[in-house]
């Protein structure tokens, strides 16, 4: 089986399945112990921490780890109304985690706005700074579209959005960008960015948030004041370790890896398919996603086929997989019929051509067999 | 070394681990893809929540999955007002994960009132009814302290309170109580009950909720609509299997643990040294907890003397642990002379005799020392 779904959830790393044993099995004790083996706990998180910190170039301190991506954004959006006062931007093209987030915001009556994409996948950085004000209190745009793999120019969204407003929170939310592209939290202007350990060869259930010193946030869970009180609960010591052995793994990986060649072999496979739209090809992007649309297919069918092929590819984001139709999709002026033919296909650092060969024969030759037979 | 602070956290049974590590690195695919691959996950995910949803005797639908107990009882309290209107009571006996969210929520000038506890440690029936009234929204009991053990009466609790006003919604955090005691929700007269996975052989990061299909709340998280809705975020799902197969290991070996005649022993040894007093030692208790305190001896040097001696003992919740007093024993109406010397023997099923009567020549060992030596 060839699984090039890596944007939607990826194998755990065997290294950290193991050190994640250990941890279960032997570090077990609570990191708020007071006894040994309980502060030896506590410094396996710490270090976690600094491995994180260093990849986003920040300070240990300014690392908060969630149950997920999801939490983080949750967290963040929810901060940025002070008293429910102002107002907050988000774009078009956010995972349902922002977008969701924020829409529940709103219908509360607060003021959200939404800044359009450019039919490139990227954010209409024009739109996005007519709507922010002197009563701004955040913006959040996604670093690299789980859609599309479209990358946001963050450093000039962020200076673009500070020369207006200095003191608006600009969030990002990394989940498919971390250790794909530049994370240098300095470099990309931004107060908090996400990231999920399932994307990355870490297990489900745990992400990381940056959080800039510099602005204070409400706490996201109250209790024994874990993660200097703003997220308490006990730490998911084996899901934090795991996080940053993986981060470790993956960003060593990703340097050896040939993920950028795989992708433009993808990209020049499929553009020579007939009525085939690369999604977001006018944009720069991640190297580790490609989507498109193959007119007259339903891309629910071609991606059971390919799968009863042992080829594995998604249909953009999972999480919206099973709800009708593609919110940010339908942003880039696709018609329902273009998104009913949309599919992703993910790398990981060690996906070989070699498997992406094989994938794109049986993707072009399902494609032929469904046009062929007019299905869908 | 014997490790007996179970009642902060557990060694993760081997068999979960076994099957955790499968997930991880087999059933990795997401639960919401649409493949056959992550249809098989979503599965493995519905068979773990019948097997909570059968402790409860409730319906599976009425599980949530959480990543721990701490974030499921602030969604819980969270939601207690609708709109800011009304009151809400809480025992003066909770978690830190329930009195920190409560006091939050009277900071922000919510009407949040706080029920007495008797000094057998259970909570005072009579003054948690008066304190209830038409407006209030929600009551939470904590089930069995985490800090005494003590099992406060929730079908009284419940029939009491609904008598008074049956719109009240009956929260309880369950986390201590879990496999324990009777925790069939129907029997219990509670509406919402949570539970966390690292009590009982589970792995940190996760944790469930019962809530009843007749009450509504407000979702915690936003954003791909896992969990009903309520509880956005890609599913943990190895660690949820992971609890749920904990649970069945946990719940078969307590059938068949002596955990009762150990805390017997436990008792009547710590009862035979001069002016220990053991606490709630007057009401109904788990247990699986025995918490005590020792005049003229300090817990904390206590702790690492027998630590040094190869025995791990808590010193009450091992959140609040680093943190200087004791909110629920000086409710309790204990000096801080007497906080200072207290601490909690917690065991697990697995538990043996040999091993508390080791602990307990070492424990009564190092409090005669301590007191020859007047340190403390």
């Amino acid at each position: 089986m060839i699984y090039l779904d890596n944007a939607s959830t990826t194998r755990v790393y065997d290294d950290t399945v193991e050190l994640m044993k250990k941890i279960y099995t032997t570090d077990f004790f609570n990191p708020s112990s007071t006894y040994k083996e309980g502060i030896e706990v506590k410094k396996l998180l710490t270090t976690s921490r600094e491995t994180i910190a260093k990849h986003f170039s920040c300070l240990p301190s300014e690392i908060y780890f969630t149950s997920c991506a999801t939490e983080a954004n949750n967290w963040i959006i929810n901060s940025g109304f002070k008293n429910k006062k102002g107002n907050i931007v988000i774009s078009s093209g956010e995972h349902a985690c922002v977008y969701e987030c924020a829409k529940n915001l709103k219908n509360k009556g607060l003021d959200v706005r939404f800044a359009k994409l450019l039919p490139s996948g990227a954010i209409d950085l024009d739109d996005l700074l007519s709507k922010i004000d002197d009563n701004t209190c955040l913006i959040s745009v996604i670093h690299a579209s789980n859609e599309t793999g479209i990358i946001n120019d963050l450093p000039k969204i962020s200076y673009s959005v500070k020369h207006k407003n200095p003191k608006i929170i600009i969030h990002s939310d990394g989940v498919q960008a971390f250790l794909k592209t530049t994370n240098d939290v300095k470099q990309l202007g931004v107060d908090a960015y996400s990231i999920s350990g399932h994307k990355i060869g870490a297990p489900k259930g745990v992400g990381a948030v940056y959080v800039s010193s510099k602005i204070k946030l409400q706490p996201f869970i109250y209790g024994g004041g874990q993660e200097s009180g703003q997220r308490s609960g006990t730490e998911n010591v084996a899901g934090i370790c795991g996080l940053a052995n993986s981060v470790k793994i993956f960003s060593k990986n990703a340097i050896n890896s040939n993920v950028k060649q795989i992708k433009e072999f993808a990209f020049n496979s499929l553009s020579d398919i007939d009525d085939i739209e690369i999604l977001g090809k006018n944009a720069p992007a991640t190297d580790y996603i490609i989507a498109f649309y193959a007119l007259n297919t339903k891309a629910e069918i071609l991606q059971t086929m390919c799968a009863n092929d042992g080829v594995l590819i998604g249909r953009g984001s999972a999480c919206s997989s099973r709800h009708s139709g593609n919110r940010v999709l339908s942003e880039l002026g696709l018609t329902q019929k273009q998104i009913d033919g949309a599919l992703r296909i993910s790398f990981c650092p060690e996906t070989t051509m070699e498997e992406v060969k094989f994938a794109l024969d049986i993707i072009t030759k399902n494609i032929k067999k469904l046009r062929e037979h007019k299905i869908g």
